[in-house]
């Protein structure tokens, strides 16, 4: 489970290096001390995080020479609000940072989102770095420069593309990470496989190397981004499992299954339709299955089929009245499929039927 | 009064044009339609100017197969806030405008504002036009991309750069602007003309051309936006009279002065300093105050100078510990002047003493 440091330059507009290493949160000062010669740094966390780390990574910062504040906002999905970004957005003013000062994002996915978020409105755009402490975060939401959050309507329907300065990865936060939230990162990692990578499939089936599997997710994550910082291509594929996926998460509130959950059901559920349609080798759905059961992960839900559809119409992923779905013809080949938004819940009702 | 139609076309990443066009407003959906495939158009506009135009464009749009909805807000600086741009979020979201879809911001600089930047977040960024109806939006606020809302700890704390696909001026809507409105457009006119166009400035003095002076303001405003889409250098010479003129505003609480009348305090006081310190050729700063007074704006008010200049330390401007003015050397020719913030009340009161 060791590994050895990894270092992944994102090549976009404005690029920046995702450092992944052992220990790297108590070096964090050092590293972001690098790339910044703020005054002032704000360290944005939530109520689970910052109870374990906040201390670490303010002293770190405060020992190469930053003036640190903290901002903490309650944990959880259900504040990934605007609320939560006005307060972050006022908070800064309040703490005075300047166009030339930082804004750190410790935490998971909802908190890179929201202090990205935030980092990229505040005086139209002040630096910010990216530590994910949940797997999830690590392999997903740290890369890739989409930050925003929900509104009533849907999930991430506000935001920005805003790319961070630097990204800190230390594989050794998730010791304190619940293994339900373990999972909802293997549900990603298994996407990455899914998409581009038989081999990394493989190990997170036989549960294998870690630091290893991180590094392969962000790489693969990178090179999309890197194509298609825009998201009007390639960068599609990483949507495989989430039209759906973000229509279960809405069906229950974002209350009944993890973002990882309910992208794992998703997954599931597209497999087994476009096999159904003939779009992918016969078996991948039931080794896809396999695997996400092997990691603790759901692979089908009580929503009926016609709501999951229906919640579909607000994606994203829609563009006027089609839906760009991003399907596997077998395990480690993603490929991007239009349908008739009329056509959707045929399709999905036939893998199930 | 009358002019010929011009079309400049902004050449920045994802460029645009801005078509200056007497009775454009009835004709926008014909020139919206041939830049977008949209179909939803949202129309955002205050209670002010909707009752005056929103029909007319709404008609038009409708007439070019858009399916419109409309968003009205309370008119007025008090309502530039971050509730207003959630509303219209929101709105967008419950209307299911999808990624192709655009919005129409219809009114003066706080409503491009706002709509633009609600645009440029909601699903993270659609298209938007602008059709600004203020002499102040026309040769100002609706060039250069720059959209947001102000804090409750200073004027347009937040926000993003995110360019329209088109701007539409028609200075045929500025028969309904009442005068005082009208003066505070010429504020902002009169700063084209001190930073980079004697001509112009003579052209304001002698009220002549109205429509080639708000070409002219445009063109002038383009040219540095192009150089400089980010503000990190030329593009600051727009910032004459701004520094002290947000002080200025923000010390009244945004009830005291309009926007274009606290700029024209702002660069009557910063020029008799500038004047003071020999920076700028003797004389430059009474004829700029005359043709301000003439033109029905302030040149002076009562705020304490320690106040405003305290006030100054939130200022965007400022970099850390230095703050960048920009300052003219005569009637034309703008540049930037860096200066200690510790040294700024001391310029600043040399000049009024």
């Amino acid at each position: 489970m060791s590994g050895s440091p990894a270092l992944i330059h994102v090549n976009v507009q404005n690029g920046y290096d995702i450092c992944i290493e052992r220990g790297v949160l108590p070096r964090s000062g050092k590293h972001i001390r690098f790339i910044s010669g703020a005054e002032k740094a704000m360290i944005i966390s939530d109520s689970h995080v910052a109870p374990l780390y906040l201390n670490t990574v303010a002293a770190s910062l405060e020992r190469y020479g930053f003036a640190v504040t903290r901002h903490i906002f309650p944990a959880g999905e259900s504040h990934k609000t605007t609320g939560s970004v006005v307060s972050m957005v006022e908070a800064l003013a309040k703490a005075g940072l300047s166009r030339g000062d930082i804004v750190v994002a410790l935490g998971g996915g909802v908190t890179g989102d929201l202090a990205g978020f935030a980092a990229g409105i505040y005086l139209r755009g002040i630096d910010f770095v990216q530590i994910p402490t949940t797997l999830l975060s690590q392999i997903d939401s740290s890369v890739g420069g989409k930050v925003g959050c929900d509104l009533p309507q849907g999930k991430n329907l506000a935001g920005c593309f805003y790319q961070p300065r630097l990204v800190l990865i230390d594989p050794e936060a998730l010791r304190t990470l619940p293994p339900r939230f373990f999972a909802d990162g293997v549900g990603e990692g298994l996407k990455y496989g899914c998409i581009s990578d038989p081999s990394l499939f493989g190990r997170w089936e036989k549960n294998e190397g870690l630091d290893e599997k991180i590094a392969r997710c962000v790489e693969i994550k990178q090179k999309l981004v890197e194509q298609d910082e825009k998201e009007s291509g390639p960068r599609r594929l990483l949507n495989f499992g989430h039209t759906l996926g973000h229509a279960i998460e809405k069906y229950y509130h974002f209350e009944g299954f993890s973002h990882g959950e309910a992208v794992a059901i998703g997954m599931a559920m597209i497999t087994a339709a476009s096999e159904k349609a003939g779009l992918t080798e016969p078996g991948t759905a039931a080794r896809l299955r396999e695997a996400l059961l092997e990691n603790g992960l759901p692979v089908s839900c009580e929503a009926p089929v016609e709501e999951l559809c229906a919640l579909c119409a607000g994606d994203k992923k829609r563009i006027g009245k089609e839906l760009h779905l991003a399907l596997i013809s077998e395990i480690g080949k993603g490929f991007l499929h239009t349908i008739p938004f009329a056509a959707f819940y045929g399709f999905i009702k036939e893998g199930i039927g």
